[in-house]
């Protein structure tokens, strides 16, 4: 008998914005595999087996997984926020293509992810076209990044950036910083949420020409603002920040 | 005493993607406000009053729900998938904004959006680098969705597109369609993802070179992949389609 692999993403932090079928999967399987302090965010049951891994084991994390399901078991693969951005389900389908194919069942289960629970907190800066882009390289060459921000600009996106810092890659987002203020005006809003929903929360809200990369840190998401984003005064203090539905033309 | 207005994304569909935090905002609020056919997924109870309205009319339904906030009472302002991403957030905060500030208490609960869920069901379309373009033109001229799409097949985004057809528009689906055929190869991944999650679920796998516009209807989500976007047989039938973490330099 095969087992069933589910891919399930935590949401941001807080259970509250954890789905009904997130935590069922985390129910149902009798294996827990991911990156330790995600694990810690799932309530684990005396039944069930935990298999902690470092942030750089993914690929190892994934077929781990597959060979559990091969061996009949149910096992959740979890993620933080939703396991399809920037997490386990794409390393998970590279194990199973390098394998090639299973017969075990595979589920993913989808979250809230960091960009859209962060954009909630401050109002609704990804109201209209946007990109999402992370800034490791540990993966990718660093020009290509450099290269997918500056279209990213040409297509005047409001910009999601996941894994802005760590302590591997101190600088690479500094360096986008500069590259975009080249590119956009320096009253471009940008917004700096860290450990969105969580009890340390902090969100930042600043704009190109005040931002920096110490503002963030590995629990960041940042978000840069499109031509149309703007500050509207928050009740008391502080502002909100939206894109527009409406958009001009773009001029290139 | 002024009231509350939430802006809630009810998730994709099935209920099992709803966020607890939704459910909560639904069942706190007396007023629920929004399109009709979101409204009836919500289950609304004999004391809740319920404010439908058609899908044209967003931000006159943001103005009636500022106003009964103003009156004290609390709100619920409903859309599909999350809240933020082409849906209700920004137009409340454009209404804000026209009203010159609001002394309400306002809270946007984030949602599962129409694109991970999408993604969820097919694999990891979405696990690199990837945009969100709505095809709608109502509010934005026509050449500034050609020209976003150009700027992001340069990035080599995977691109999600929302409201890809309507009656009143339809055929910008098939001009985005034949402007990615000139960009990308014809063997790219094109997914079409339709009512995700509910009971009519369609979800439909094919090429740039065989995607056609009739394959979408107002409740598909469209994804085209990268230029890394592949796909691995499904055990049985079909195929699931990921894009890998990894990507190599882009050519421009």
């Amino acid at each position: 008998m095969s087992g069933h692999v589910y891919v399930v993403g935590l949401g941001p932090g807080d259970e509250r914005h954890r789905t009904p079928a997130a935590s069922d999967a985390l129910r149902i399987a009798r294996h827990l595999v991911g990156y330790g302090p995600y694990l810690a965010r799932a309530s684990v049951r005396d039944d069930q087996i935990v298999h902690a891994s470092d942030n750089r084991q993914e690929l190892d994390r994934a077929r781990k997984a597959l060979q559990l399901a091969a061996d009949g078991e149910a096992v959740a693969v979890v993620s933080s926020g939703d396991a399809g951005v920037f997490a386990m389900a794409a390393t998970l389908f590279e194990a199973v293509e390098q394998q090639g194919g299973t017969t075990c069942e595979i589920t993913v289960v989808p979250g809230v992810t960091a960009m859209t629970a962060a954009a909630a907190r401050i109002g609704a800066p990804l109201g209209h076209d946007f990109c999402a882009i992370s800034l490791s390289d540990n993966l990718k060459p660093w020009e290509t990044v450099l290269q997918r921000v500056r279209a990213a600009a040409e297509a005047d996106f409001a910009m999601a950036f996941y894994n802005p810092v760590s302590k591997a890659r101190p600088w690479q987002l500094g360096g986008v910083l500069d590259l975009l203020r080249e590119l956009r005006a320096p009253e471009t809003p940008v917004v700096f949420a860290t450990a969105v929903s969580r009890p340390d929360e902090e969100i930042v809200v600043t704009t190109l020409a005040g931002a920096a990369p110490e503002m963030a840190d590995m629990r960041t998401l940042v978000i840069v603002g499109s031509s149309a984003t703007r500050c509207v005064p928050r009740g008391g203090e502080g502002a909100w920040v939206y894109t527009p539905r409406r958009a001009e033309a773009v001029s290139s």
